[in-house]
């Protein structure tokens, strides 16, 4: 049972002039996922942001910025295209798209490229490979900004093991009994969580503090797994950094860290061998950086019988 | 300009009551080859092999053996379907068929599932995988065979550094000069050899000696080079590896090492570290082994503008 958890990200920063993205109906995110091939199956909201859990991952609004992060076989940019027609790309200051090399590309229904032509159409700008075709890479597609986006990281983790791995991979699971191994209430105790289960495997969690996020998912199949963390937390406010305690907890072989406008320390993380790194300056006010890690042992690989 | 380096890779054992594989007409391997997309560019033969440079990589022919290698966008099953119907499948003893995962794996007109179709209509066998999904990986099938492979071992290199890679992609080059800073004839002087030179780049050559072969195809191309090394050669008759003089001189930031019943020691390689490694039986009489291999430093990864 192969899924694919590697995402497709987008982030739309609107002006000061434009309509608040939080004051549109509930009907016009649900149209907007549908183009996408998502759809919504649980919100939290709080002052700042509106936050829905989606059958491929997450969806965050805030008044004027927009994160839309999708998993699968989805049409990320169809939903993107429609959102920015009705905004009106005239009230649209600057977007970024990222997208992870999958696991299994030919399924894709689209091409980096193909999302990157579309996008063009709305917004001149950039678009970059980081990482060799035959490895781990990444790309990014980001508009001529006039602004410097909000700083934000994530961790993408390959190869899951240990106890927490294995309970994702039961046959009998709760979310509460995932929320309660992956330390988070412990963690951030001052966050607001909402989170989803899928069957028969799966578990999506949102969380939200003030203007702050945080976003996991969790792909936990044997031999394909992965997960992702998002968040825009300013790491330098808490004791711990929070990757590497899911780092610590998930046990990944290997893992990407991506940071925008934000370098993660790697302090605490298991042990380790940094592998490829790359900082890229997208524009005058905003860089990207890229890390690719894995665990410090050789890995005994096991044919997996087709 | 993209190539897809990458090969596949097809062997054929006959039995003894089989027609020679080398009586046949230079017409019947030229229609075979004509069905995977290949053709014969020059050719090479001692008393035991006739050793051919195709369009797309090689072809070695001994009485009742066969090995053919293709890369590009090649259709290898299709051509070895032909030989199969034409030789009988009565007189086939065996059957090994390697397919390595694709930079660019989209563009193949088939993938090893489909292939492995085709030829289990043929012989049963046995499919699979070595290395995840997400980084470098191999797939094998091989028939339930009743007697043991010849022993052979192959080196893929990835991102080739250096004076003699910036050669191979220079804007005039030799076949002459590349053999030579190969120190093909310095390093193996029994070998007799047959090279060709692609335009604008990529090289390939042929090498015979008695019953042994070498073999080398090099996609020099600065984004995604890669150079596959493939030989039957007895390593511990020699006081050099070949592998590692290889390794010396074309200096890639990772390779992969596999052997079909022999093991290659990594001694005089590179500084390096061994990340994965995967010992797998195919059945009682054959063993396979794989290992991935990068450049101890941590490499600095440019971001190519899409």
């Amino acid at each position: 049972m192969f899924f694919e958890g590697s995402e497709k990200k987008i982030e739309l920063q609107l002006n000061s002039s434009a309509v608040s993205l939080r004051s549109l109906p509930h009907s016009f995110w649900q149209q907007a996922l549908s183009l996408a091939q998502a759809e919504i199956l649980s919100s939290l909201s709080n002052s700042h942001c509106d936050a829905y859990v989606l059958s491929e991952s997450s969806l965050f609004v805030w008044e004027h910025k927009l994160l839309l992060i999708t998993c699968g076989n989805t049409r990320l940019v169809d939903a993107v295209m429609f959102v920015i027609d009705k905004i009106g790309i005239a009230h649209i200051s600057d977007l970024s798209y990222q997208r992870k090399s999958e696991f299994l590309s030919h399924l894709q229904a689209t091409r980096f490229e193909d999302d990157v032509e579309q996008l063009s159409t709305k917004m001149a700008g950039s678009a970059y490979r980081v990482g060799h075709l035959d490895n781990h890479h990444h790309y990014i597609f980001c508009s001529e900004q006039a602004q410097k986006s909000d700083a934000s990281a994530c961790v993408l983790m390959y190869h899951i093991k240990g106890p927490v791995a294995q309970y994702l991979r039961g046959v009998s699971q709760s979310a509460t009994e995932i929320r309660k191994l992956l330390e988070l209430d412990r963690l951030l105790p001052q966050f607001e969580f909402d989170d989803h289960l899928f069957q028969p495997y799966g578990y999506s969690i949102n969380g939200l503090f003030e203007d702050k996020f945080l976003t996991i998912h969790i792909t936990p199949q044997e031999r394909s797994s992965y997960v992702s963390i998002e968040t825009n937390l300013n790491f330098l406010q808490y004791p711990f950094n929070i990757f590497s305690e899911m780092l610590r907890i998930l046990n990944p072989s290997s893992w990407d860290i991506i940071g925008m406008n934000m370098q993660v320390d790697n302090l605490g993380f298991p042990s380790h061998r940094r592998l490829a790194s790359c900082d890229l300056q997208l524009n005058p006010l905003n860089d990207f950086n890229y890390n690719h890690y894995i665990q410090s042992d050789c890995e005994t690989l096991l044919a997996e019988v087709l």
